[in-house]
């Protein structure tokens, strides 16, 4: 099988951006991503392009992966639009490994985007809620807030999990977001303040979500024994796994792990190799709070009803044993539905070449960095590992 | 690399169903691919699937691919909805195809759906407008008919096709689908009614388009090396190529000839080590009777003067040199738009191991089939190219 690495990365700040449109984005992503690649590099070069996007600027679909193509100077090349839900990133970014790992491609791009704020706030709501499941769920009034505000409840019940801890998260990742230049939410958020914001969904505040962005990111990815001539710095992609659970919540074995979790995480650390232990920091999806606190059980960071604690004690902390979310996650970055898995490899690849951007982000010589990404409450997840070369 | 086969391939009937749901379509559509599966087959045994849509039922985007994937018998394996336009379904057949030749995935399932009667017949012209180029073709009126119009126009002016020579496509392909099982319209379509018929868009009558079509379509592709404990008659994945072009028309180098199908074709020739001679039929993507004679050349069976000829020699009618669309094609056989990339495969898979459905359809021990699948006017094109195991 051929070894895959990334060779380049960009990305654009992550922000409300009413005024530009979808193709604008693009190409900032691309131009960022193109420059990245040290000994340069030319997108006619591209053999295919995956591209991951949910709403695609209001469900313009069709076509939705060449047209983004026309802005990033890849016409011509193999295209294709992946929608995954929130997780649409991370399957864009699968797609592309798969491309050259199979001997179809020698250099593939996986990019994301979604622009959120051409929709009315109302719409947004409305539109996030078909990533659940719609018969069952979005018809009878529940929204995402309502479900993983269940979720963290029932999490509470079961381990002994506290308000204090899952609002933690988002204390950490807001102050992880503020030395990062591309994120959206860079301002502190203390827990005091956090915990007495308006109630969003029982026992979530607004402070335990993430809010509304626009973006797009783009990763370059090439076949391992062509790296040389792009970069001395390369990243290895050595774990790449993804499941699927039912869409409504109610269907699924438990309300506290993510199956669809654990069967990509168990497919990634198998083809890397490896077991959680051996991971140096990840990017997780922290859409809400819970969110994180969930995929530290479900990644095999510690048992459930250590997961609070993992927080509470700071170990994933930005210098903590195991940093989660150094970027600020999506809650402090920004969650751009289709670029937020992308968003998560930029965020890897640059912390284990040493290139992360803001004072003080850096992590020290970091080894591996998982990222895990998840679309609606479950319904699909794709986990990838990033390694660097030696 | 790892070899890759077909070894079972469903299809539901094609037409007009409006009181039947996407889950029931679908899970009709793998319940007719697993049961053409000679040994048996399990559902649980599937790693990853890959399903095509574009409009997912009036754009209920979200996860579409875990939602079709819980009336399969599908939920935990990895899934990812795959959107390019009217190509959504060869685009997913190529991720199937790359999943398994990755190494990622022993047995991978390629599918597409489309219920096209849940929208009103005004909403499907808006809707399926967005495979264009909605800021220059749209927006400015453009809608399908129009642009393939322009460009059948085109072809009569460059290469002095006969509007009789395309019309004839329709006629052909009509004609085949009287007696597919599946198909949509089985109503013999005498020439000279086709040419009478009301202008739909000049120089096209409504004879020269396809219809409105609900359907879905499911293929099963696994290693080479596994085949033998599902059938004694898998079918071998030869060639893969994707390719895109700008979707305004006015920005190619030409509007005669597809760019994005010569690229892909010239790659799955190229995978497969064969030219376009050693094809024995084909099911090409005739959305307007003028797809069918811009394919003839862009696949390389003829010169772009001499494809009007061709389909009026009878060299591509069912018992002529190369039949194509022996299905009745989009035209014929109907063209639920991500189904359409499967359904063409479906047919293959059933030419070249013997068992195409209806009488007389059969042909006489084809050695290899070709599928070519175009999102919008171009802008996105895969191309596969399967052969039947000796």
């Amino acid at each position: 099988m051929t070894d895959v690495v990334v060779i380049g990365a960009g990305q654009t700040p992550y922000g409300m951006f009413p005024h530009r449109t979808l193709k604008d984005l693009f190409c900032q992503a691309s131009e960022n991503a193109y420059a990245s690649v040290e000994k340069g590099f030319n997108p006619a070069e591209i053999d295919e392009a995956f591209i991951g996007s949910m709403g695609t600027g209001g469900s313009q679909l069709g076509n939705f992966g060449p047209l983004m193509m026309e802005s990033a100077g890849m016409v011509g090349a193999g295209g294709c639009h992946i929608e995954n839900a929130c997780g649409s990133g991370g399957f864009a970014f699968r797609a592309a490994y798969n491309a050259i790992a199979s001997g179809r491609a020698n250099i593939a791009v996986a990019a994301g985007i979604e622009k959120m704020s051409d929709l009315a706030r109302e719409k947004n709501r409305l539109w996030l809620g078909v990533s659940g499941d719609t018969e069952w769920e979005r018809l009878a009034g529940t929204n995402f807030p309502g479900i993983y505000g269940m979720i963290a409840r029932r999490h509470m019940y079961e381990h002994g999990t506290t308000k204090a801890q899952i609002t933690g998260v988002a204390v950490k990742n807001r102050g992880n977001a503020i030395a990062n230049p591309k994120a959206q939410f860079r301002k502190e958020l203390p827990l005091d303040a956090a915990l007495k914001a308006p109630i969003l969904a029982d026992p979530f505040t607004l402070s335990d979500a993430c809010g509304i962005t626009d973006g797009a990111a783009m990763v370059i990815l090439c076949r391992a024994d062509m790296a040389k001539t792009f970069t001395d710095r390369p990243v290895k992609v050595i774990g790449s796994g993804v499941g699927t659970d039912f869409l409504a919540v109610h269907d699924r074995e438990s309300a506290t792990m993510l199956k669809a979790v654990r069967k990509a995480a168990k497919d990634a650390y198998a083809m890397a190799g490896i077991g959680p232990d051996q991971i140096d920091f990840a990017e997780v999806h922290d859409c809400f709070t819970i969110g994180e606190i969930l995929s530290y059980a479900d990644l095999g960071f510690c048992e459930p009803n250590q997961a609070g604690r993992l927080l509470e004690d700071g170990v994933t902390a930005r210098d903590g044993k195991r940093p989660v979310n150094v970027s600020g996650g999506l809650i402090g970055k920004g969650h751009p539905i289709g670029a937020t898995g992308i968003g998560q490899i930029y965020e890897i690849f640059n912390q284990l070449r040493g290139t992360a951007e803001g004072e003080g982000r850096q992590l020290a010589a970091p080894r591996r960095g998982l990222a895990h990404n998840v679309g609606g409450s479950g319904g699909s997840v794709a986990i990838h590992i990033l390694e660097a070369c030696e």
